[in-house]
């Protein structure tokens, strides 16, 4: 989701506190799903280790999982399959994106090749079901290979759509919920599935996640917009630049009295600084920006309406903490 | 495996005359399975389809679940499931391998581009997967994710074996064990799993298949060296081109007088088609050939051997029929 450490994140907010011991197991666990003879896969799955990641989705898993008489054992397998697969779609989308860094560290693409990021995707994306297939419920299973399913009919709609500016908000959405939606989503169903709870339980998580996971990602591409490069440790407005039309530029493409002027620039390929100065200008008047904000903010109180449903869930403060954190973090 | 489309194989040898009306069955349902909305996942899915194959995989689950009382229905799933994560992997193989034709038909690659062919392979998996967790055996799913987990290792361990002339006849076999035989011999214990074979049938099926996967790929190896480039669709000896060593040529760098001389020539990295005539010249005089032949015909009656153990399989002649052809084709 974004570029912080783990580390960084707990130690600002604790966001995962009650559930510390439980990540401590879920790395170790990690590390020996990890753990090969291959000397090529060794090498990158170090890298990929050492390249660490938030681990936001297990510990999704594990904290909705705290039903009361939950098995530890049954939560963390799940965990880590989730995280596995999560590696994999980033090692292959780094070959999509033709990504050279991601996390402050060369991708697996540029400090080996293609071939060897699709071989080592394909490898996680295998041990990850594998895992799954041991739990003995082919619904863990089926949740997550539909998450797959749909993460790369978004990457491949998010191909098709670079700088196409007739696409509408519903278009958007759809791409966001397929990118990063459905598997927090997944994350937190997985964890009610493993953890016990009832069907409507399961479905409030569901919930839950998804409506954290839209607010995150719209949350991240304003981000884009207003972070500082240093903080965000990517270039100022690189989805504009590299095609990606977010939730304020298609408001403003609607809604702004310099649509016209927008969608000319858009449709010349060739978004630079100079251009990016004027498009925030058009997106500030047309209060696009603050359009998307509040986009963030209903999607968010509907996370946070779900946990009503929850009141046996023991971590149900600690979700109520990580979706105010995910909206209100630094732009 | 070869490039040969199904109608030409069938009609020559009506192999799978025994099936044939299951195998129209599949390919009705592999056609359901990859109908999308998607526009892009559409026009490769049609591309993919057009360009045939010879349905090899699914035939096997469906040859090996003839037991008495097996349900069609519970391997056709499962037949077309196996078909489209075969198609996965050949997808991504074609990045790994730059390769531009498959099958007389540009690859995905080719015709779009690398990106489209990591997340349409990854499309594939994840439709596969979820097709199976939809049986409701997690054995089943189990059975083929570590299969692609071998596979991957298979192609990782090729990709740094290129040119390495201290590779032993054991790195050939786990290689193409890795590759070929896993796949193969998963789908035959999947047919016994699906068509409520004992587990000692299973298992003889599993053997069956590994015996007929071996032996095929030793066969493909020498097919490399002595079809014609016409045939065979490919450049001859593009395996050794390319840097891939295989059974002759490992066993020619053992045993033949002209062992220092093979060895210089392939640690040139730089094989044309002079060199190639010295080469064959070279593993022809070593006995080479017939040992690798010999090896072919050894892993082919360890798999007929097997089909003792399957006295109610009703379809055990057709597959001695099938392993038979799979050694006995035109070289």
């Amino acid at each position: 989701m974004t570029s912080q450490p783990l580390a960084a994140r707990v130690k600002t907010l604790d966001i995962f506190s009650a559930i510390a011991d439980d990540l401590r197991q879920v790395e170790s666990a990690i590390e020996e799903a990890l753990a090969t003879e291959d000397a090529m896969l060794d090498e990158v799955s170090t890298h990929l280790l050492h390249a660490g990641g938030k681990r936001i989705r297990p510990a999704l898993v594990m904290m909705t999982s705290k039903f009361p008489g939950a098995q530890l054992g049954r939560a963390i397998p799940v965990a880590v399959a989730v995280e596995m697969i999560h590696m994999a779609t980033l090692v292959h989308d780094d070959v999509v994106d033709k990504a050279e860094v991601r996390r402050g560290r060369p991708t697996v693409n540029a400090k080996w090749s293609n071939q060897v990021s699709v071989l080592t995707g394909d490898n996680l994306f295998a041990k990850g079901f594998s895992m799954l297939a041991q739990t003995g419920n082919t619904r863990v299973v089926k949740i997550m290979a539909d998450v797959v399913y749909e993460l790369s009919r978004g990457e491949l709609a998010q191909l098709a759509s670079y700088f196409q500016v007739n696409q509408t908000e519903a278009d958007y959405y759809q791409r966001i919920a397929q990118k990063t939606g459905y598997l927090i989503a997944a994350c937190c169903r997985l964890g009610g599935v493993v953890g016990g709870a009832e069907e409507r339980q399961v479905e409030a998580l569901y919930n839950y996640g998804m409506g954290v996971g839209l607010s995150f990602q719209i949350a991240d591409d304003l981000l884009d917009f207003h972070g500082s490069a240093a903080k965000v440790g990517k270039p100022v407005a690189g989805d504009l630049k590299t095609g990606i039309l977010t939730l304020p530029v298609i408001h403003a493409l609607k809604h702004s009295q310099h649509a016209d002027e927008l969608r000319r620039m858009i449709e010349t390929h060739n978004i630079g600084d100079t251009e990016i100065d004027r498009v925030k200008a058009i997106l500030d008047e047309a209060g696009s920006f603050t359009y998307a904000r509040q986009q963030a903010d209903l999607h968010l109180n509907n996370a946070l309406a779900e946990l009503e449903h929850l009141p046996e869930l023991a971590t149900r403060s600690d979700l109520q903490v990580l979706a105010d954190f995910v909206i209100n973090r630094q732009f």
